[in-house]
């Protein structure tokens, strides 16, 4: 057998190919601003290049390389480009590229402590480290009652956190019994659609979802969700969940923890409050007011793969009661007990999340946390804000165009005052142009274009340079309709 | 502000610190036997050695890289070493590490067709390929009603399954008023545990989760299942999901596909198969009778990142419906609405899963399938069980030790004739020695040790040497009895 071709990459090919992706890669950031930042491609176009069948013998590394090149490259929407503004930054770094790399390297599973103990403890260190770093309450600590754990999505962090309130409010029995009917959850109008989705895949139904009106800056009216889970309750329903959200997808803003919060306490239902992208921002403590009331929640998390300059997937998920979310997910086959696990002194995180393997993805965290230091964290968060102030003012200064809604952080919503088919056309026709890609939403019935500042590389030019190109675009448009 | 530090890596100091990254991973590649495979540290061990507080300023990368050989390798227990034989492999490879290099360089999303066109038309492509290549039928293929995506693992994969079977079997009503408590499950007692949490996590409570028994093969019983199904129809029940395992993560036990696939169909009840790790054997045309029958499935998952040499996640999962699928999973807010979308004409494989946001895993997967070529894949595959059957072979001759159940592939099930307390001794003294991993399970009461054959670099002699030890130890053992 050993005088047969391994088919292995060598040690030496994998330096001698991981420099070849290395400079690939650093070079792709140098010549990122050459390429349209939102792909021009049609449906089909790449499936159209690749063979229709997989090589039977394997290829060189180089041939693959270079059809990244010439098939991928046209087809990628270019989420790290400096003058990409669209949905959510999802920023990534050099120390959390190479995080990744190792943590690929390694190759090791965390799925129990005893199955790569350094995974696990280092995950809640580092989540540790950011509940100070973020102001966050003690009581998400780890050697509180609580504890974090590293998802890969706020969405199936909301998830967890349903199926756990789901549990308490019924003391296990839909984890036994499956469920009812009479669960009922609550979340704001403007509350990001992975709400809806946990509860359709929770069993509870969509029916039983809550959309409680906004305030006119979009924010949940606490007055109306009391109302409702009143009026829940004199139906004979149980009322077990609600998400508040802090800086909502559409329009970033702060439903007001405080308020719902003690409606929660009161009435004994679990707060989970996302803080998906804007909870970044909390490192800051000028900016730490968001989280005012969260010593209120059941439950949080963050997504330092949005705005923490951190590669997805990496969402973290506190919970203030560890023992009610791993009672709500555990099962304990005979092929994983180990003496560790049945000791009570480790922390195995299968049982925090809905996989069962997941990967070192602390690694990158740690990387990151430690390569800009607190310092430099700040730094970017509040350069991100600095330049999406800067854009708000100029909004506000022009002729045609106003804000849709206050902008607290770095999303600036916006729109031309020729209403929604124009919008609708002039955010058409700057996608197209390939030098900057924003996305819109409907508030209030009006078509609103999105703009948000939080790429790595993003400067004051870039920003400076989209606003021109959002002008002069609008006054070409202006001009065509005449 | 341009004149201040800017924190991040510079393009430069991003390739040298990548070349140190790279050559660390090849280095540690070398040195991998000189660890103990299983982690021999203590609880608290590896965060007693991490600051309590972040740092304020950044620090350089060469000493976090210190801090990765001081603190974290003592840590780990090393997967990727060629005398792990626990679990499953999860063997990764220099093509996919690399693929998830430049997965991460990149930093794109692909939870929308649009927000990178080439990350959802690989994954379509590189799935059909695997059609092909396992000899999986024709309606999991993007052209026929079916497809493929690639999940975290394969827990997700089967809660998927099931909240599809779910939406099938209640007309989508279970998605709209949640689950009433009749809807049943089904699978053998041999059936993962993320069975059980899936049944869990949606809404059917695990007392409608139905452990079929097995023969003494560990399959299941088909008669069992049909009279089971038979009865909780009479009790006005709504059988709506079976799972059939081939390879069952206790002893590899292959559930008959035919036989349970008639059941399903008969019964109209949606079949979804689980070949986590097994799967893999089909690229060997002389194995692909563990999937006979697959044609009566409505889904199916396999996991290149237990046997494919694709680092995790990587999880398939095929359909053969997608539109039960999407309106299972569908969710539209305004903010994701895009002219592609609306057309029709794409996949957006955010509705094929539980998270919105994705990460472009296909490109080391297909990195994988043209560095290997099916031929260096089947390769590896036949050596892996070749080296496995002669594993068996020495258990079979040996005194003391006898085969548990029939290995079909590359698990042995195997223990010492001296009883469940001598073997779990066994097992620990094996895997304090440092030497070599090895796991166990529960078969019909008795506890037997787990061999699993499948890293990257286990040769004839990793596993010679294996089985001299375990021998060896076992006669020691044996003595200290006396």
């Amino acid at each position: 057998m050993s005088e047969k071709k391994s088919y292995h990459m060598t040690p030496e090919e994998f330096r001698q190919n991981g420099r070849t992706v290395l400079d690939w890669i650093a070079d792709y950031y140098q010549r990122i601003e050459s390429f349209p930042v939102l792909s021009q491609i049609q449906p089909g176009q790449i499936r159209a290049l690749l063979p229709s069948e997989p090589p039977i013998d394997g290829e060189a590394f180089n041939n693959i390389l270079k059809d990244v090149n010439n098939l991928i490259i046209p087809g990628l929407t270019h989420w790290q480009s400096p003058n990409f503004f669209a949905f959510f930054p999802a920023n990534v770094s050099g120390p959390a590229i190479l995080g990744e790399l190792l943590s690929a390297g390694l190759g090791i599973q965390g799925m129990l402590w005893s199955t790569s103990p350094a995974c696990t403890e280092l995950e809640t260190h580092v989540l540790d480290w950011l509940v100070n770093m973020l102001g966050l309450p003690r009581k998400f600590k780890s050697d509180a009652a609580g504890g974090g754990v590293i998802q890969d999505s706020a969405s199936s962090a909301s998830l967890c956190a349903l199926l756990a309130a789901r549990e308490r409010a019924t003391d296990y029995e839909s984890n036994q019994r499956g469920c009812d009917g009479r669960l009922i959850a609550y979340a704001s109008t403007q509350a990001h659609s992975s709400i809806e989705k946990a509860v359709k895949i929770a069993g509870l139904g969509c029916q039983n979802l809550r959309l409680i009106q906004v305030d006119d800056r979009f924010a949940l009216c606490p007055d109306t969700l009391a109302k409702q889970i009143k009026q829940d309750r004199q139906a004979g329903l149980i009322p077990c969940f609600v998400c508040a959200t802090i800086g909502t997808t559409s329009s970033n803003a702060i439903d007001p923890l405080p308020e719902i919060g003690h409606i929660c306490r009161k009435e004994g239902i679990w707060l989970h409050v996302d803080g998906a992208m804007s909870g970044t921002a909390a490192l800051c403590p000028e900016y730490r007011y968001i989280h005012d009331g969260m010593e209120l929640a059941d439950s949080y998390c963050f997504n330092p793969h949005k705005w923490m300059f951190t590669n997805f997937d990496c969402d973290c998920f506190y919970v203030s009661n560890r023992e009610i979310l791993i009672k709500t997910l555990s099962v304990l086959p005979e092929y994983l007990r180990n003496k560790s696990t049945e000791s009570g002194a480790v922390i195995d995180y299968r049982d925090w999340h809905i996989p069962l393997g997941r990967r070192f993805r602390s690694l990158k965290l740690w990387f990151v946390i430690r390569y800009y230091g607190v310092d430099g964290l700040r730094y970017h968060i509040r350069r991100h804000i600095e330049l999406a102030q800067n854009f708000v003012k100029w909004v506000e200064k022009a002729d045609h165009f106003e804000l849709a809604t206050p902008a607290p952080l770095n999303l600036v919503c916006f729109r031309h005052t020729s209403g929604n088919t124009f919008n609708q056309r002039l955010l058409a026709r700057l996608n197209q142009s390939g030098n900057l890609y924003l996305t819109h939403t409907m508030l209030n019935d009006q078509y609103v274009l999105r703009f948000c500042v939080g790429q790595t590389h993003t400067e004051a030019h870039h920003v400076y340079q989209a606003w021109r190109q959002i002008q002069e675009t609008a006054t070409e448009l202006e001009k065509m309709r005449f």
